[in-house]
């Protein structure tokens, strides 16, 4: 079993990944994002992303009911949809589903964003949770009789309400409900780089232990993509792949150790 | 086993017609439309519906890559998954799924409009076609774990392509595969009109020799309409309820026959 998570960036060759995907001979998980699309349908339709300060300072994204639609247009129906099209062109039979669909991605919603408005302080909630469990039973179904799940959110929340949710908490849930031999993830980068502004520091290969080392040392977004990374080993031993999803074969170039290998 | 067929228009009561659902002891399948939602999109993102005269004088809607690209957003995104959350909530395990996903709508590409530009006699081609097969298997699988169907467009051509059809080709298909003892059609209407300018003009009850009475009768649309009612009896008797979706209870009025019964 291999997971494969393709990064929702403009550049990534989703055709080229779904191309080498198809002569595979190991089952395998798609899960994807669409944040480029999802942006540039948010501006097109004149609702553009909006971002909250908390008072402790932190930034995040606000997921409310029009962004909720925007994502479930962009993710579940038109990314989604294209990616399964490509699939079935290319021999592979998909079934695309969101997390709502059989609850098959099930999180538990946020608390809330404790802003600063007109100087009274207020909780603000969204629609965001943190991604806990995964329809396994769901999934197996599907993988035993020869479809290929393609996920993607929305999530569905403890009210059964549709949910934004991190895509690295989703792989991290599947890993440990499969136990992957591989987990490749595409991004717009050659793989993990030792400065995010030098193309060519690219880590060739990391251990656990480098990892741990290296998420005392980062802080924010790069601290909780180090901690997602970790969490993949938790359930045993695996390789995980961080590859560039910007060349002609993307998941052939990752197999064959182009980008940045963890074991 | 019961078939619903939810219409696409703007004042159709989707909670309503889930809440019953979710009270009754049958399985069903659901399919739905969403040409109000997708006719709204396409206005906001300056795309709006294009329709070509054919040069025998029959007017169509085109549906090129554009029009595709916001059909997968209305109908496999939006609506979808808003309709499979609505499930969730009720308690009805929902699965949307395109035609798309596993293949479950195949469809035949139409060869194309005929029209006239320039004077020129012109094949326009578009993405659009007649569905002709459903994946039973995969269906089973869902319904026998007791998972909900919720089914839309698009389906998937004999070249693995994405592929605009009509619903009720598909009621018809799936009529055929399940042999459901009741169809019910959720409608923008208090159900089958004498005249359609008349609401109070409602047939209560129609035979099937009555249907192919009218069928001679009109033309157009219509025609076509009728013309999917009387193939819904190909396979065998049935009950088919084409009723207000409306209402605060569309799926307990057509079951308490309140809309067009036909046997």
């Amino acid at each position: 079993m291999i997971i494969v998570k393709i990064g929702g960036g403009a550049g990534i060759n989703v055709e080229g990944a779904i191309s080498d995907l198809a002569e595979l001979k190991e089952k395998f998980i798609i899960i994807h994002g669409a944040n480029a699309l999802r942006d540039q349908l948010a501006e097109d339709l004149g609702s553009p992303k909006k971002t909250v300060t908390s008072v402790s300072g932190y930034s995040s994204v606000l997921t409310d009911e029009k962004a909720l639609d925007i994502m479930m247009m962009a993710y579940a129906g038109l990314k989604n949809k294209r990616i399964v099209e490509l699939c079935q062109q290319k021999g592979i039979n998909a079934v695309g589903l969101s997390g709502i669909d059989g609850k098959v991605i099930q999180s538990k919603r946020n608390k809330g964003i404790r802003v600063r408005e007109n100087g009274k302080l207020m909780l603000l909630k969204d629609f965001s949770g943190k991604a806990f469990s995964i329809n396994k039973e769901l999934l197996d179904l599907l993988l035993k009789n020869n479809y290929t799940p393609v996920l993607c959110v929305p999530t569905i929340d403890e009210n059964n309400i549709a949910t934004n949710s991190e895509n690295d908490d989703i792989v991290a849930l599947l890993q440990n409900e499969f136990k992957a031999e591989k987990i490749i993830q595409l991004i717009e980068a050659p793989g993990f780089l030792e400065d995010k502004n030098k193309p060519d520091s690219l880590v060739k290969e990391m251990s656990q232990n480098e990892l741990e080392k290296r998420e005392n040392e980062v802080e924010g977004r790069m601290k909780r993509k180090i901690l997602a990374l970790r969490k993949l080993f938790e359930g045993g031993n695996t390789t995980v792949i961080i590859s560039d999803g910007r060349t002609a074969n993307p998941i052939n170039d990752a197999l064959n150790g182009k980008g940045t290998t963890i074991k």
